[in-house]
This record gives C-alpha cells, sequence and structure tokens, in this order.
C-alpha cells in the first residue's frame, strides 16, 4: 500500500487520477495538486460521485521545490506522479530527493525556450536517486511508456535480438473542429515543426519537418499517411538496446491539419519566441495561439473512432527471420464514457497509473533513474490488459511493407 | 479474499471469470467449471496470457447436485456463481446449500420444457438459505441485475417513490449476418415469442407477441424501435417498490430480424416440443434451430456498434413530478477488445463478478434468497463504474415522450 502524490490537473492527470481511485487496493491514500486548486476539486469531486473514492486536493507551484517537498512529507506520500508541464520534470525530481519519494513521469525534460527533447539532465541525476534508494521511472506513457514496453518484450521474448524498430501511433479520432491539437497544443506543435531524425548505424540522422511519409494499414482502424518524426522514447531505446540497426518513429497527421498548421507556420504563430504587447506583458505567438485554440479538454466528449499505436520489431529468432507488431487500439468514446477524457488522454494516463503500481508493489524496483525498456515487459502488459489498454500481437510479413524503405 | 468458483463456460462466464482475474486482491482463488473443460481451459489460458492471472479449471454436470456440492467442498470455494444455462439454477442452489457456499445467477429458474420467467421457485427456498446463514443473489446481470440497481437508485436517492417505471434495452450492434441471436439464441427467441405482458394498477397485462412498439431515443447512440416484452425484473421490482404503478421492459428489435424470425416461427422452426429423428433420437426444432445458427460466440470478433440498457424512473420528488433516465452504454469492440467477447456478454457478466464482489467485501451481505434492488445501490454503482459499464443519469421531461403512452 503506497500514499500517491499526482501533481498536475490537465487530462493526463485526470485519467491516472481516476485510474489511482480504481486501483484503491493498492493506493492506501490519493493526494492532487496542481497550479489551479480548482481543477484538482472538479476530478476530486467526479471520482467522489462516480468511485465515491475520496481525493485530496492541494494548490502547488511546481518549480517551488521546497514547497513541492514539504507537500510531499505532510501528505506522506512515498511516490510521485509528475504530469504537470515537461518543464517541471527536474524541480519535481528534486522535491523527490528532499523527501525522500519515489518519482514517476510521462515526457522527457523540456527548457520552456528551447524544443530538445532529451532525457540527459534527467539521467544525471541516477546516483543521487540511486544513494537516496530512491527510484525514478521516466516515460511512463504510451510513447514513450508502452512503446518501451512493447520493445522490451519483443526483445526479451518474441526475438533474439532486434535489427530494425518501427514505432507507429495514429489517431484516427475526429473532434469536428476545423482545426485543433489533442494534447497540449505547445508540445503537439513542436513535435512536427521540429526537424525529423531517426538512428540508423549508430547515428542520428535529420530529415526535413514533414518530408517522409507512407500509407500504413493499421489493423482494424485503416490505412492513414504516417510521418517520420523525432520521439524521445528513440534515445532511450536505442542506448538500451545496442543491437538496433535502425529505429524510427511514424505519426499520422490528416492533410486538413498539415494545412491549417502550414498556414499557422507561414505566418507566424508557431515561434516560441514572445512578442511585446505592452510595458511588462509579453507573449509568443505559440502561446497566444493556445488561448485561440479549442482546449484539448474540449476535444473530449466531441472526438470519436479510436488511436492505434504500436511498434513494429524485426529480428531473428533462432536464426530465422521474424517481424512482430504489437499495438494497442484505444476507442475515444468508451475511453471519455469511462473517466471523462479521450484516448490521447486516456492512453498516457492509464501507463502512467500503472509506473506508480509497478513501484507500489515493488513488481519494478531498483534506485536511481530508470527508462521503462530496463525491467521485465511481461508484469507491466499483464496491468495493460487489466487497467482498460488491451493489446495485441500479429506476425507480419518481414519484406515487401512499406517500413522496408 | 474469497474464492469463487464459477460455473458454465460461454460468453458470459469468459466475461466473469476475466473481471475476476483482474479483481485477484478480492478473490484469491479463482476456479472455473462446466460440462466441457476444454472450454474453462481455453478461457484459463488466454487469462494466462493476458493478466497472468491462474484459474483451476474442472468438468462439473451442474445438474449432479452431490458432484457440484463436492467440487464446492473440494476447491473450498465460498462463493459460487452461475453463468450456466438457467435450467440448472435449483440444483445449483442445492449444490451451496449441501457445500455451506453463498450462491449468485444472472438469470431465474426456468423449465426445461417450458418458458415461465418466474423466481416463485428461487425464493422458495429463502428460508433455507437463511437458516444456513448463506446468502443467494439473484438475477446479478444487466437485465435483469443493473437495471435492478438503477431502479433501486432512483428509489433511494432521486424520488420520494417511483410510479412509472420503464426499461429500455437497445442493441445496436451489427455483426452483418443476415440472421443471428447475440444471447444463447433459444432464450433469445423464447423472449421474443411469448406473450408481452406489463405490470398496471397492481395487475399483469398481456398482450400479443411484439403487438405494442414505439421509436425511443436512446442519447448519442440513435433512435430505434423498441418493442414491449416481459422480461423477469420486472416481477421482483414491481414486489419490492409497490409505489409503483406501471412497469414496462422495451427492447429493440431490426425489421430484418424480426422478418426473419417470423419466418422461422411460420414454418415452426422455434417450437421446442421434440420431434422424433430416429429411435432414441429426437430434439425439438428449436435446438436443432442453435445448431444450424451462427455460435453466439462467432459474433464477438465481427460486431461493431454498442448496446444502450437504462431505467426511466418517474415520480415525484418533494412535491414536483420529475423523471431521470439512468443508463449505460458499451461498446461492443472495446469490450472484445479487453476480453474477448462483445457488449451482450460484457454487460451481463461484468455485474456477475460485482455481485460476488458485493458479498466477497460483505458489502451487501444478508443471509436468505434476495433481490438485487434490496441493498443500497450506490456501491453497486460505484464498482460499475469501476469495472468497465460507466453510467449516466439524465433528467428528462415529464410529458410528451413516446413512454408517456
Amino acid at each position: 500500500m503506497s500514499n500517491l502524490l499526482i501533481i498536475g490537473a490537465g487530462g493526463v492527470s485526470r485519467v491516472a487520477t481516476f485510474k489511482a481511485a480504481m486501483n484503491d487496493h493498492i493506493f492506501k491514500k490519493i493526494v492532487l495538486a496542481s497550479r489551479t486548486k480548482s481543477k484538482c476539486d472538479a476530478i476530486a469531486k467526479d471520482i467522489k460521485e462516480r468511485l465515491g473514492v475520496e481525493i485530496e486536493t492541494y494548490e502547488i507551484d511546481a518549480m517551488d521545490v521546497d514547497a513541492t517537498a514539504k507537500l510531499i512529507s505532510d501528505t506522506k506520500s512515498d511516490i510521485v506522479l509528475n504530469v504537470a508541464l515537461p518543464y517541471q520534470d527536474l524541480a519535481i525530481m528534486d522535491a523527490c530527493l528532499k523527501a525522500g519519494a519515489h518519482y514517476v513521469d510521462t515526457a522527457n525534460y523540456e527548457h520552456p525556450d528551447e524544443a530538445k527533447f532529451e532525457y540527459k539532465e534527467q539521467w544525471a541525476k541516477h546516483e543521487d536517486f540511486k544513494k537516496a534508494g530512491l527510484m525514478a521511472l521516466l516515460g511512463s506513457g504510451f510513447d514513450p511508456g508502452v512503446t518501451n514496453v512493447f520493445t522490451a518484450f519483443a526483445a526479451q521474448e518474441l526475438l533474439d535480438e532486434i535489427e530494425y524498430l518501427d514505432i507507429l501511433d495514429c489517431n484516427a479520432g475526429d473532434h469536428g473542429y476545423p482545426f485543433a491539437t489533442n494534447f497540449n497544443p505547445e508540445i503537439n506543435i513542436r513535435e512536427i515543426t521540429q526537424k525529423g531524425k531517426y538512428y540508423e548505424n549508430g547515428k542520428w540522422k535529420e530529415i526535413d519537418p514533414m518530408s517522409v511519409k507512407f500509407k500504413w494499414n493499421y489493423p482494424k482502424v485503416g490505412e492513414y499517411p504516417s510521418y517520420l518524426l523525432y520521439h524521445e522514447e528513440l534515445e532511450s531505446l536505442t542506448k538500451n538496446f545496442p543491437s538496433i540497426k535502425r529505429a524510427r518513429f511514424f505519426m499520422t497527421f490528416s492533410d486538413n491539419y498539415l494545412w491549417h498548421l502550414n498556414a499557422l507556420q507561414n505566418v507566424g504563430m508557431t515561434s516560441i519566441e514572445p512578442i511585446k504587447i505592452a510595458e511588462g506583458c509579453e507573449i509568443s505567438p505559440m502561446e497566444f495561439l493556445k488561448k485561440v485554440l479549442p482546449d484539448p479538454a474540449s476535444l473530449g466528449p466531441r472526438t470519436k473512432g479510436q488511436t492505434h499505436i504500436g511498434v513494429v520489431a524485426t529480428g531473428y529468432k533462432n536464426g530465422v527471420k521474424k517481424r512482430y507488431y504489437i499495438y494497442n487500439i484505444c476507442d475515444h468514446q468508451c475511453a471519455f464514457r469511462e473517466v471523462g477524457a479521450q484516448c490521447v488522454s486516456y492512453t498516457t494516463g492509464v501507463p502512467a497509473m500503472i509506473g506508480c503500481l509497478m513501484i507500489a508493489t515493488k513488481t519494478w524496483f531498483e534506485a536511481g533513474v530508470k527508462n521503462m525498456e530496463e525491467f521485465p515487459a511481461r508484469p507491466f502488459l499483464y496491468q495493460l490488459n487489466k487497467q482498460g489498454l488491451p493489446w495485441f500481437i500479429e506476425e507480419l510479413p518481414t519484406e515487401g511493407l512499406p517500413i522496408d524503405n
């Protein structure tokens, strides 16, 4: 039994808190804190009504290490789930070290003014966590997160070693707006506007944004144009599985989405350079755009269709070339009916809770800063089936597919 | 912590066993038994692979009271979930009395050769269960089951008392076959071919089969023709809530389904009178039809769309007329991905497991033979949200709707 502190009160937090409350035989106490206490209260009220479970709520500025450490101690929390903004990762990790709590997050640290997507600064805290006997589990969302576990499963049980890795992320949801982003819009747009990057023969190769694409058939969901872009799990996966010769990440975007995004880029609306509005008042076009676009949280009730995210791992098993596709399908409306948030939040929030559950039950436990693929995949996969994210394995032909190019 | 014995190995059993395995912090041991052990083994294998939980399996003839009592004792089971055929209810209840186990089922006792849908014979065992300090929970499926709990919730928390009760059951699923039944075909066809019956001012009124219908708007699923028919929960609900002036049950059927069914009836294929094939070999047209029609279990992977089942309760609250609609929406494909069975099994199997969980945790506990609505609704409703069947409440206008007629 653990006491869990969840920091952040967006869609992912909503899902993780609901799912933790559904596992209240493991989480003795659940505490929810964010900059805006009223957002925490709204989630707590829903959970009380729908599940009969009490959630404690607090206001916290997660950039304030001392205040966060005090909150951890005051609430006797032994695990902290960070589902706030990725800018706050390092501060919350420091608060955990100070107060003696384990740490879980879903996305790597981001500089507020620079899009790097690197684990470097979080990994640098490994010795500190190790000395303190604490564990930090990085990237326990879907991608990164479940994609790392799928990859680990291929390496641990399906193949002797992985040679080629392709991660394919499809959101076949339709929210009915002409243009909207389904996650924190800033992170979403940053992913697309940066150069694409993939790993081949020990090196990182850059390509122009959205310049490599193919159509991929997502089983039971359909064929969608899928674009090569950089995604943070590639960094840890290529490090932890040195047999990998090539690792890539693809995501689907509709033509309509890209057309709007191009227009916004062309007029400078995706820049993160602050613009002065008046004395002492400045805002970047990206920040301003966030205020103009539909709130991602408002998409939930409107979005229909599914997400389909999986990993294709190719390699040899007993001398025979094999290719396995491991994937999850999540339905936006089903997720919304269950927890009041659609799949983009659901597929991140459920694994975030499972990461905490792995530590709480000591199923995964080793002091230090860890990535998901460093642990046995199977117990996590069991929990995915148990907690609402069923997954499937298909064997694919080893040649003749678009990913071969 | 309880040891749970599940009898039966069809779609509902599959769901209930999966869901029990997902709650293995409550069910210390899960045992699955049926006439055909290989069916149990197939379910156990899936659960082992997907959830990592061990299920013990046995062959049992549930009509053999002594053998069933011995199995209960040998496996140290303290709760028996009967999801076999309703013909076997009385025998399994007797086995529970003999071995000292609590009993849960999802449908009332049926004579093998007569369609009565009555609780009489099961209620007659009340004193025996009471004396033995054992509980029998009847009808813990969706309808009966969740519909009883929804009704109890309206009576306990929404209205001073219920005057009008309408239960509405919509299966908006499409399996792509010209004709198939989605549950045990015999029960399914019996429900439709018997006379319709509803309760009004203390009396039961009969109508010709399928002779009363209207179009009803099932929120978020659509408008479907809905037919008045008799359903067993009406018996216990009108007994336990004597304020009810009128209680009815409606179910949707497509024109295509009814057209095929009429043709089968016209040629005598729905009769349950045995026909002699050869010396010592006879079979009823209904039993034969079951062999010809697609196996209900095969519909799972094919069926798309949702089920939408709910209760409209009308009455007064503090002198003001009020009408509440409490319902669940379940998606066939989402259910299939989670547990390998579609909604018709899912919506029955999940509440079946929850009924056992209510007894295991002593949340609902009173010696004797009990119906669902005799207990506080709220803890069961929390579990519905937690275990995959989210529910919703809407306030409806108190006049101008088709149910007013």
